[in-house]
């Protein structure tokens, strides 16, 4: 079904994700050993996905000029590492559950699940490396440049989120989050697929930076609409255990700002409360935690900043993008901002 | 000091080892998140090695033809993931030491340490990358290509090695362990360095393929070794917990060969033993596996097949490597063979 300017973002997101899975799915090696590793790779793409990443890879680079059969290795490559760190993040979260199943590494142990995810990251430079020859070894290693700094800015933002509460931050603010979710969670959401797609369109010629407040507004607004989801979502549609990031003590937009808004003594018992073992927090002190957060306005708080991110994007987008021709892609981008704080 | 045909193998280790690590250094990040990202990542490189494998890729690509100046981005990328694997092998293995110090992941937590590991193979790539201005497009692409091979390889020997252990598998031949250690071992320490100072020196007109068998034997000696010396090495000097591969129930040569000559009731035994959790096993039983070893002669028969190995590794760079001028880069390859069984 071709993308139109009426096309839903859901239709756009169902075609493109089609596409990507279907040339992802030969990426993936077979054959042995197949219970020890590649079974556990195929197991999370497997699992299904929105396909966010790489129909946006897609969706910038043909709004740029480019066919698909040009942006696909990008989008599987977005898609797999993606799919790489899921698996690395469930280890370091002690994460349970993954789109509706029990995590990989609950499944098969940690240390096959670790060795799947190493070998999953570095297939995803695959596609990238075998398209020289249709797009030249140039073009690869300029892709491959982008790669390395959205890794670098990834793991920093993992390091921050990570390092924060093994030692029970909590003298945090806003900025704090949003710097840590701009590189945790913008770079490969959002700012990475869409300069991959301007850059492959453009044939080298877009100025990616231009692209930076779009993409980390879009982000922004996708990451805070997920603390949301994680704390009031719908389990089933969510597929991961709801109030997992309280019980993973995760410094979210809503813990943030209970911080900044509690006083000394509740910060003091907040501290403790997410002092103790997962394992150990009673139900009554997450149940406290929660209904906090609803009485200090927190969620309110934070449905209110993803949408001014998602408004403050539209903007860019229009400032941004004026110049390009009105094509299905581009409806299909401006839709994005207002799709990403609506979702469930 | 300049490599001539009268450098001990140490000396050369030295020279291109101290080259390495001067560059290597340069490569590591500063700055924020320190504490959570690059001071862990420096770590492991800070705590020396014997820099083996970049030495091997320096030496081979001399004796091809190629600068040190050529080399040494490769030789860097394939030391900074070689410890980037490091940190994930201790996780994987829940090791205590690693060079004669804590493992990272005891250090600083299994989240942070594993993804200092992620980052730390990201930035593995960045050296080869960053090339493309001095080498060209063309052969950073080439290089990536064996870089995403030995990747698939080792992760493949890395399931193996894991799977077994997780399943207690006590079917094992010779044979087996072999093509783990092919997988595991060989293609990061042996095959990949000797193939990139091939690729590089030759300007791409060497026969990687037939580097193969020399490659391969130097590597399996190097791994039996490394084997015997977990078990009767000296601590000082080995830097590891002694016994740990027992402790940890790796399948090493001296384990499959015990199991080989066993008795059903033996093997029985030795089966519940390493089903018996690490912290549970009793130093009896630990005790009983290695004087089994002992008595069965597998130590003994560890060394022998080294030596074999070793042999072979010889024979087959004079074969290839015949036709090739002397040099001090050719007299240190010569020698590895011989040095890789005798190191303690």
């Amino acid at each position: 079904m071709p993308v139109t300017g009426d096309s839903t973002v859901a239709e756009v997101l169902d075609e493109y994700g089609k596409i990507t899975r279907a040339h992802l799915k030969t990426w993936l090696p077979q054959g042995d050993p197949g219970d020890y590793l590649y079974g556990p790779m195929a197991d999370y793409p497997q699992r299904g996905g929105r396909m966010f990443r790489p129909s946006l890879c897609i969706a910038t680079g043909r709004m740029f000029g480019a066919s698909i059969e040009q942006l696909v290795p990008a989008a599987v490559s977005i898609e797999l590492l993606h799919n790489a760190l899921l698996i690395h993040d469930d280890i370091e979260d002690e994460s349970d559950e993954r789109r509706g199943k029990p995590t990989l590494h609950k499944q098969i142990g940690t240390p096959l699940a670790l060795n799947a995810g190493d070998s999953l990251a570095f297939l995803s430079l695959r596609p990238i490396i075998k398209a020289s020859s249709s797009m030249g070894s140039a073009s690869v290693v300029r892709i491959l440049e982008e790669f390395d700094q959205m890794a670098q800015q990834t793991a920093e933002g993992q390091a921050l989120d990570l390092g924060w509460r093994r030692d029970n931050q909590i003298d945090l603010r806003e900025q704090d989050y949003l710097k840590m979710v701009l590189k945790k969670t913008c770079w490969l959401t959002t700012l990475f697929p869409v300069r991959l797609g301007a850059l492959i369109g453009s044939g080298g010629r877009a100025n990616l930076d231009s692209l930076f407040n779009f993409a980390f507004f879009l982000g922004a607004a996708f990451q805070i609409q997920d603390d949301v989801l994680n704390l009031v979502g719908n389990h089933e549609r969510y597929g991961k255990e709801l109030g997992g990031d309280l019980l993973e003590g995760k410094r979210t937009l809503m813990l943030v700002n209970l911080l900044e808004l509690s006083s000394s003594e509740e910060r003091t018992r907040i501290k403790t409360i997410l002092d103790t073992p997962r394992e150990a927090r009673s139900e009554a002190s997450v149940s406290w935690l929660q209904s906090s957060m609803i009485d200090k306005g927190c969620i309110d708080y934070a449905k209110e900043l993803a949408h001014g991110l998602a408004g403050a994007a539209s903007h860019e987008f229009e400032k941004v993008f004026n110049g390009l021709p009105e094509s299905g892609d581009k409806a299909f981008l401006s839709k994005l901002p207002s799709w990403v704080i609506e979702r469930s």
